[in-house]
């Protein structure tokens, strides 16, 4: 068995392999250059921090259903220790224990492959257990910090989030650019929220899962004619889920991570982010999101903060 | 027993206790406003970028002399799975467990406590197994993005780095300030880079820790006549170890922590950033160093980033 | 607030501290002596043996109700990886994090505390994160061999399983005893079956937990009576639960580990040892279920085996 | 590359592919019957226990050679807690992370492969991240109780351990064997004491590990003979360390698990059960020591008990 035609189609649009040069580990990322950043920093008009993450705790967004993704599990190893005797500086100390791709999230390149490849062509053979991923690994992604773009598809629609079914289009994304007045330019990361992590918030962790709203097939095409260097969202899917096309699992993460090499999101808590960008009237702002850099790490968690 | 008069006397000039009401639990993070912030972003210059941690990985910094505190341990839970059956696109997974306070890291305010009490008066004993620590846990640290200021003091001697024996003193500071055209502003994270990194960077683990040169017990007093709003530093214990004062063991991690609720950061590598500073003539810049929001851990992994 | 009367008679009655001198550390484990394992291994005939274990997994037992206390997580850190070179002997490693009272397990004495006080008088306060339990952490018993008795209460009664209310009396015991055919004598080891753990065989995890027949606080009387060195049955909570007194949680665990100083056993899976016992006519055997000598541990997963 | 040809040589001689059905899993463990059992039983003399596992704990044997067979991290998640409110009982509770193959432990037949292959000729590509091993992974292995027999070559030769260059040789086994008036015969676990784990309990794990005496190639030839279900010893890499033949790397590793699917233990602490024989006079008993149940396990953490 293998991909359908629809995909390899929409693949041969979209890829990017060799663009950057065959040792390229970080794919789109290259398109933050030092001008997009000045220029990033530029959209900092009020100094309003909007943090991005979920707080990390033993009952975060995943139950169970994907082997292995483990929420955080937090335990004490020093608490109030005197270390170096009776009556002397105390220190707690803490341990954690957790999946890379379980919270507020950075997919790496390397979380998806298909066909045996990775990003750049190279085989999906060099992730071993010994290593982790021998390239594109997280530790490889120096820094995310560009101009931020929030897509805001849900309150443009003028809903508090968008149905389960709803895959976000092309034309979506147009109109929420519309409705908040900007250009998506180079460089740029892209937040499209779709106000699932509602579901989340309110208490209800399998219904967050799915059925999800989530990016389209129809959008990674839509991000790489606009050069777009990263992609998150606010559900834990990412893409629609179930998917569009019967038995056609996870073509957005296959196209972006793979053919693309577009870093992806999840779980992203854009509530907030939507109530500043509609009081202070701007979708653009400065984004930074540093990848924790595991080595060999296929994701990592990331604690994002918009500056408007 | 307890903490010399020494200690007591220092804690009496730099106490911050109720400063931002006794609900508090953030410290002198308060000081960064949103003022603060768009200065800050008005630093960035030529959008360099400039990350600070080091690799999260196995064989870091930590050599097993603090109990509990291990280096992070990377593991596979998917490799190239075919999670939806053959010759679907696959997915890889991984996980970690790793100490909060292992590589470069925050310490939060929690992290410390002296004569039974935490930042705020409040006890220690509300640190507990059960929920990590109840007030001042990490997750209460909405955002850390300010102004950065590198205090590149062994440049300023001229030296690679520091002996292990010189404990960082006010006046170092103020030279090091000098040297970099700067002056420390209220809402400022100082960065003080001693150059100790260098020998973990060169392989040498147990010879990084200790002897250390670090922040002197005079050094807390000056950060709060300017109204830091963070600290960070390029060594494992932060002040210089073994300590000034015979028996007065982590003194400045107390003043900080616990008196004056200022949170600070260690085994940061402020290496590539003083080449940077130097290059460019310019030692303020826009810094973020969000913390990932375990909730009620002690500390935190960070990737800090400069952008200049 | 403090625990009602009803329950300090008890306690009065069956209390050993002392009894094996102030600084014993495994209380009733100290009832096995050469002479009960010489006859312990008497017991042997067929040679048959039966495991009792539940396979260690993450969907395992555990359903998120106990914060902290996880089900196995299983993580691959090497595949075939050839150490020393292509062509070579190749390796394959693994790693787990799990909660020590998470699968079949046993609870050492210091898994509960009550009036801050563990087994032999005590302060709780011994137990601390930096050290776990200093005094009857599980590491401080050195094997536990001995005569196994099954008593079946389930069979007994010509039930699969007793219903969720059931609280096994200590008439229920004398009755399975009675239909067993053995007469429990002092450093026995007596397994209790309810046949609960076929509700988690089954695929419910949930209905597992609660409600749930179990022990009868009126039980450890006659457990004292009998000098049995310890008991365990195929629950997750092993006492009743929800309790026979309202507002009296946990008594039976109070009355055995605290004050008792007897060592308990939980979710072992006794399905198949009913089976044989009735095949063979026989409710004794020889019992190995050592215990991981965890340093510090408040428990320890067991593999248990019954050699009839 | 390959294998050498004195390899293969061995392994055709000793080979037990399809021996017991090409569905086998768990290789000589076949061999301890009912009839080994009653008869290992009755061996059981004194009633005289010797434990035989090493304490779990952080500063464990392993000292960072092998990347991620990591000591055990132990750390709290409750400590004296009262769930159920203000002076009820209350419960701790704790965590531990740690590789499978860590401390006092049993390989799994999966822990090796050679040539693509695992025991059984089954490919070792069936060891996969999302499973672990699919086959033969520990938790296939129901029970491991049997005579134990202990061939104390350190004592027979009037040693307190053995050279670092001393391979354990057929010559050095029948020595032993008559030394403590034992036949090995079939479905024995034959435990092998050459003294080293002296210098980890003397408090050096770097030497413990390396040059470290252990079992020759040509001791699997012997076991073979013999039909012995397993083999254990007191190192930490049971055979020989540096290998007796150049560039042939654990080659006992792999005649035992891979060809022979023979389970085998390292890190056993022999010394008080050295003792022990020598006061009896007796050098063979009933030894337990039951795998932990990890499914896809390719090792387990064992807590082995002889009884004398």
């Amino acid at each position: 068995m293998s991909l359908p035609a629809a995909f390899h189609e929409i693949a041969a649009r979209v890829n990017n392999w060799g663009r950057w040069g065959v040792d390229d580990e970080i794919g789109t990322l290259n398109l933050i250059t030092d001008d997009v950043v000045r220029s990033a920093a530029a959209e900092v008009r009020s100094g309003r921090r909007v943090p991005l993450a979920l707080p990390l705790k033993e009952d975060g967004v995943q139950t169970g259903l994907i082997p292995g993704r483990v929420n955080p599990l937090h335990a004490m190893v020093q608490i109030n220790q005197e270390l170096f005797g009776p009556g002397t500086v105390a220190t707690s100390d803490d341990t954690v224990t957790m999946g890379l791709q379980t919270a507020t999230h950075w997919d790496a390149l390397t979380h998806v492959s298909h066909s045996g490849k990775i990003y750049n062509g190279r085989p999906a053979a060099t992730i071993t257990a010994h290593t982790g991923a021998r390239f594109s690994g997280i530790e490889k992604v120096p820094y995310i910090v560009s101009r931020g773009v929030l897509l805001d598809v849900a309150r443009t629609k003028g809903l508090g989030r968008l149905p389960g079914d709803h895959a976000v289009s092309p034309e979506d994304l147009d109109e929420a650019a519309k409705f908040g007045g900007v250009t998506v330019r180079r460089g740029d990361i892209v937040l499209v929220r779709t106000g699932q992590i509602q579901v989340y918030l309110a208490g209800d962790r399998h219904m967050y899962g799915h059925p999800s709203p989530g990016l389209s097939v129809r959008t990674p095409e839509w991000f790489h004619a606009r050069d777009v260097a990263a992609v998150a969202d606010d559900t834990l899917t990412f893409e629609i889920f179930p998917p569009e096309i019967e038995g056609l699992w996870l073509p957005v993460h296959a196209l972006h991570l793979v053919e693309m090499g577009l870093t992806q999101g999840q779980n992203w808590d854009l509530e907030k982010l939507s109530t500043a960008c509609a009081e202070e009237g701007r979708y653009a702002f400065l984004l930074s999101a540093m990848p924790e850099p595991f080595v060999g790490g296929t994701g990592t968690p990331v604690a994002p903060v918009a500056v408007l």
